[in-house]
C-alpha cells in the first residue's frame, strides 16, 4: 500500500499524540513531521512515556520549520485560533484540523463563544463538518474538514437520528455528560493536577460551554431550524471516556420503539456506532482506546420524554481516531483502516 | 457530658463503618454494641482496616444477641427488609434507620420498587422522614426516624425551597447525579470489583432507580400534589461523594434571582447546608468526609429553566452524618456536635 | 495468511480476555472455540464490555464441551490446578498455558507453594518455560509451553543476563514490585472491590508469594545454583502495569557500565524488551496495553550494589501478550505478528 | 481553654492547607494569620474547595505583610531556602517548620543535597529534630522544630527502636517506599497532571532523593556511627498514603522474635504509633487522614534478613498532622489534642 505523508501540527497534546498513536499502526500513513513549537527539537518519547519503546518518529520541530511542501495531509492539531492561522496559509495539502476553528459556520457566533475574531473566515464556507457518518459522501472532495468536538461527537451520534427523522421536538433537549481529564489537555492548569481530580466530580462551564453552539448548529440543520440545547459537562476521575445522558422530548405521536427504529435503521451497518441490546446501558469502558461510539435508549420517568445515552473514547472516536476514520474517507481506503483496535480492559 | 448508649445493627457496611467512625469522635455517644452476622464474633478492626490504629469498639455479635435492654438508641444499617423485620420488635429504645424501610409512606409503592411485601406497615405512620434540615421541629418527639436517601438527600436539599416557594413547576423535573462507589456498597459483586470501575463512568438503574419514588414522594408534599421525576444515577470511580444535577422549569414570573434568594433565604442560618457564591460549581471534593451539602443556582441555556447543583458526601450527609445529626436533633443537643469535621483534601 | 484453530479455555478472567482481545487483532489467529464454565451459555459481550461493539466470536461453553479435535492450539487461562488436570488430556493441538502449574519443574516446590498435589506431574519435564527471550530457539519444536507468572517475567527480564555474565551475585537479591489489580484476578473478593483498593497502597502476601519459587528456579539455572530471592509484591490502584525494583550485589570486580553493557547487549536487537537511556526510569505508563519491557540500571547508594528496574503490562507481555508471543515463534511466524500496539496513553 | 494565636507561612500548598484543617479541629489553636505570597488577597476558601464551607479564616496576605507580633507560633510551610529565610527574622515566637531547612545538621550536607547555600546555618544547632516520639522531651524547651520529612517519619519510625536496640546492622538497610500524589505538591508541573499519574505507577530520584540524608543522618545518630541507606521512591496513583518496606540485616544473635519485642515495647503505650499483629501488612488506607503510624515486622526469605513495612499519611503524621502533635508537647498539652481524627474509609 502506498502511503500518503502526513505532519502533525500541535503533537506536543494529548490529541495530537492519540493521531500519531493511530497513526504508528495504520498501513497507509507515514508522519513525515511532527511539530510543537514548546517541544521543538525534543525527540517524540522525550515528551511522550508511551512512546518510550516505539522507534522511527521523526523530531518534533517548530511549526515555521515544517517541510510542509512534501506532505499529502496536515492534521492540525493546535488550539482554536492557533490553528486556523497556520492552516490558512497551506494551500496544497488536504487539511483535517481538529480545532475548534473550523467547526462553527457562523464567524460571528465563533467570536462569541471563543472570544477571538475568527483568523480565517474566508474559510468557513470550505470547512467540512468532519462527523464521519454523516459527512461520508462529502468527503472524498473535501479539501479542508473540521472534525468535530468530543461532545458534539457524542452527542450528535445519538441524536441526528432522531432529529433528522422527525422523532423528537427541538424543543427542551437537556445533554448532561461527563468527561475523562485528557479532554482538558495537557496544560499546566491546577484544576488538572491529580490531587485536585482524583476522588472527586465536579461539573464546570456551567452554562457556557463551547460545545454547546456547536450542538445547536447541527441539531438546527436536521430540524431545519434553530434550537438551544442545555449541556451541562462533568470532570470525572478518569484518563480517557465520555458519557452523554440526553433527554429529550418525543414528537406527538412518536414512541419509543420508534425511536429505536430509527437508530437501529440509521447504524445497523455502520462500523464505529452501535445501537446496544434493549436495557444496556452505554459505558466508557466499553470503547476505551476504541473509535467505537455506542448508544442505547431508554425510558425517561417523565412522560413523552426518552433519554438516549451515548458513550465514546474522547481522543479516539471524540478527536484523533474521527479524525483517520475522515482520512480513509477522503482518501477512498477503507474507512476503519488503522482503526481497528478492540477496547483496552480493564 | 452523659453519653447515650448506642447500638450499631449491621455494622459490616460502608454505612455502618461510617457511623461507627464518626460516633467515635461524638462526646454524647457510646458504641455499646455492634452487630453483623455474616462477621459476628470478629472486632471491628479485623473487617476494617481503618480502625486498626483504634481502640475500644465492642466486638461484632449476631443481631440477635445483641442486648438492645441496655441501648438508648438503635442505629439500623441492615439492608433493606432486614431492617425492618428487626427494628419492628424494638419498644424501648429510639430508631434512626439508615435502610430504606421507612422513607416511603404507602407499603404499596415501597412494594411496586423494592419487590417485596412490607415487613411492618403498621410503623409507617409512625416513622419520621428524617431530612434534618426540614424534620427539626418534629426529631424531640420521635421515636423511629428514616434517614433519607443518599441522592434524595442531595436532591430535595436543592429542590425543596424552590418547590415549597412555588417558584419551579412540578412537571419536567429532570435530574442527573453522579456517585462514588461506596454508595453501591461493601458486597461482592463483580461490578463493584476495581477494575469493573475504574477509568470509567457508567449510567446505571436508568429508569428504574429506587431513589425515584423517594423524591417524588417528598417533593410531592411540598408541591400539594403528586410529581414525577426524571432521575438518572452514574457511577464515577471515585470512593465517596454524591453530586445532583437538577434542571428546572421556572414558574410562570419567577427568575433565578427569586431561585437564588428562596435558597438563601432557606439556608443562610443551617450549619451543613451553604448557597455558594454565584458562578462557583459544587462538587464532591469540597465536602469529602464532611457532613455539609453545597449547592448553587445556574442559568439553565434552554429558555425558562434553571439548573440547580449540589453535593455532599453520599456516606455521610447522604448517610450515617444525617443519623448523628438526627439524633443530636432528637436528644436536644446541638445540631453538629460530633460532625464538625472539616472535608478532608486532597 | 492461513489461520491457525485457537482454543482458549478459561475466558471469562482477565488474562483470557485480554488474549481474546489481543486474538482479534492478530491476521493469523482464530479462535474457534471459548470455553469457561460458569460462563457458560453466555456471549462474550455479556460478560466483558469491551467486546460490546465486537463481533464475531463464539458464545462461551463448558470446558467439557468443547471441541478440540479441530484446535491446532489451546490456550490455557485456567486457575492453577485446574488448567493442568484439563490439558494433560490433550494429544494433538499445541498447547500454551498460562497458569502456574507448569512453571515450576520440581512437583514438591509446586505442592509445597501451591498447597495442592500437582496433577500431572508427568508433563513437567516436557513443558518449556515460556519467557520468550530465552525460549525462542526451544519453541518451535514444544508441544507444551508455560507462559511464565507476570512477576518472574518482569524480574527476569531484568535480572538474567547480568546473572548469566556472572556480574551480580547470587546472595542478596531484593525485589520489590508493584502490580495494579487486574493481577489479582476477577474473582468476588472483598480485597478486589474498588472501594478497598482505590485510595491506597498495600504490601500484601509479604514473604510467601508464589512468585518467589518461580523467579528462584529460573535464576538459580542461570546462576548455576541454587538462589533465594527476597520479593516484596505491593498493590496500588490501577488496572495494569507492574513495576519491579531490584537491588542487586556486584560482583566483585564489575561495575554499573559492566552491568550496563551486558543489558545493551543482550537486548538491542530484541523487539519487545528495551533498556532505556541513562536516568530514565521505566514506569507502567509507557508500556499500558502493549507487549514490551522498559528497563534501565540505576546506581544504588548502598554500596557495591546497583538497582535494576522494569516495566510491564501484568496483562499483556506478563500474560496473555507474552502467549501470544510464544505461539509466534512456535509456528515460524514474525514474533510480533498481532502485538504491534503502541502503549495507550494516557 | 485559652487559645494559642499561630500563624502559618504559606498557606497555599497541600501542607499548609491540611495544616489549616487539623488547626480548624484544635480546641486550642486560633488561626490569626496567612500568607502565600502568590495567592494574598484571597480567601481560603478562594483556592481550597475543602474550606468552601467553612468559615473563620483569616484573608491570604503576603509573607512580609504578616502580623507577627502578635503570634505565639509561626508554622513555617514555605519551599526549603524560603523558609529558612523568612523565620530566621524571627525573635520572640516559637517556629514549627514544615520545610527541609532545619533537618539537615550539617550545612554542607543541606547545600550538596538541596543545591544551595544554606540561608540560616547559624540556626542549625538550635533546631530540634521533631520527630515527636523521640524529641518528646526535648520539645517544651525548644524554640525552632523542624518537622521530619514524610519519607523519614516512615522509615525511622519503623528503624530507630532497632537501631538504637542494636538488633540489625548499621549496612545494607534498603529502603523501598510508596508515596500519593499530594507528596510532590501543588505545583504546576507536568509530572502531577491527573493523566500523567493515573493508571500508572513508577519510580522517581532514583538514587538522589532528598530525604537519603536525612535518614542516614537521624539513623547514624542511633547507630553511633555513619550509615549510608538505600531508598527508592515510587509514585503511585492516590491523593494521600505513604508506605516504607525497609529490607535490613539483623545483628549476629538477632532473631525477628526480638526485633517484634523491640518495636512492641518502644511503642505499646504511643497513642500515635501501633505495632500490628503479626501478619497483618499495613496499607495507607488504614491511616488515611489520620496521625497514625502502623508498622509491622515479617521475615525476609533473604536469610538473616527482616523486612519492616510502615504506613503513614504523608499530609499528616508525615507532615502537619506531625507538627500540631509537636506543637502539643511544646505547648505542654495532650499530645493528640485536636489530632483524634479516625481514618477516613473508603
Amino acid at each position: 500500500m502506498e502511503r500518503v505523508r502526513a505532519v502533525v501540527v500541535g503533537a506536543s497534546g494529548y490529541t495530537g499524540a492519540d493521531l500519531v498513536r493511530l497513526a504508528l499502526s495504520h498501513p497507509g500513513l507515514e508522519i513525515v513531521g511532527l511539530a510543537a513549537n514548546q517541544k521543538a527539537g525534543q525527540a517524540m518519547n522525550e515528551i511522550w512515556p508511551h512512546f518510550m519503546g516505539v522507534g522511527g518518529l521523526p523530531r518534533l520541530s517548530r511549526v515555521e520549520e515544517l517541510d510542509l511542501a512534501h506532505a499529502d495531509i496536515v492534521f492540525g492539531c493546535l488550539p482554536h485560533g492557533a490553528s486556523a492561522q497556520m492552516l490558512a496559509g497551506i494551500s496544497h495539502a488536504r487539511i483535517i484540523d481538529l480545532s475548534a476553528d473550523f467547526r462553527l459556520k457562523d464567524a460571528d457566533v465563533y467570536a462569541e463563544w471563543y472570544g477571538v475574531v475568527h483568523p480565517a473566515p474566508e474559510l468557513l464556507d470550505e470547512a467540512l463538518y468532519g462527523l464521519s457518518e454523516y459527512a461520508r459522501e462529502h468527503l472524498p472532495g473535501a479539501r479542508l474538514v473540521a472534525c468535530p468536538g468530543c461532545y458534539p461527537t457524542a452527542a450528535l451520534l445519538a441524536l441526528l437520528p432522531l432529529a433528522e427523522a422527525g422523532l423528537i421536538l427541538p424543543e427542551g433537549i437537556s445533554i448532561n455528560a461527563l468527561s475523562g481529564v485528557s479532554g482538558a489537555g495537557r496544560g499546566l492548569k491546577e484544576s488538572n493536577l491529580f490531587c485536585e481530580v482524583a476522588e472527586g466530580a465536579a461539573p464546570y462551564a456551567v452554562g457556557r460551554h463551547r460545545h454547546m453552539p456547536e450542538i445547536e448548529q447541527e441539531l438546527g440543520r436536521a430540524f431545519g431550524r434553530a434550537v438551544r440545547v442545555g449541556f451541562t459537562p462533568h470532570l470525572v476521575p478518569m484518563n480517557r471516556g465520555e458519557l452523554v445522558t440526553a433527554s429529550v422530548a418525543l414528537a406527538p405521536g412518536a414512541s419509543l420503539a420508534d425511536l429505536r427504529a430509527a437508530l437501529d435503521e440509521r447504524y445497523s451497518t455502520e462500523p464505529c456506532v452501535h445501537l446496544l441490546a434493549p436495557g444496556v446501558a452505554p459505558a466508557t469502558r466499553m470503547v476505551r482506546g476504541s473509535n467505537l461510539c455506542l448508544l442505547n435508549l431508554f425510558e425517561d420517568r417523565l412522560p413523552g420524554r426518552a433519554l438516549v445515552i451515548s458513550a465514546i473514547d474522547n481522543l479516539v472516536k471524540g478527536s484523533a481516531g474521527q479524525a483517520i476514520q475522515n482520512m480513509n474517507l477522503m482518501l477512498g481506503w477503507p474507512e476503519t483502516l488503522g482503526l481497528e483496535q478492540v477496547p483496552l480492559f480493564p
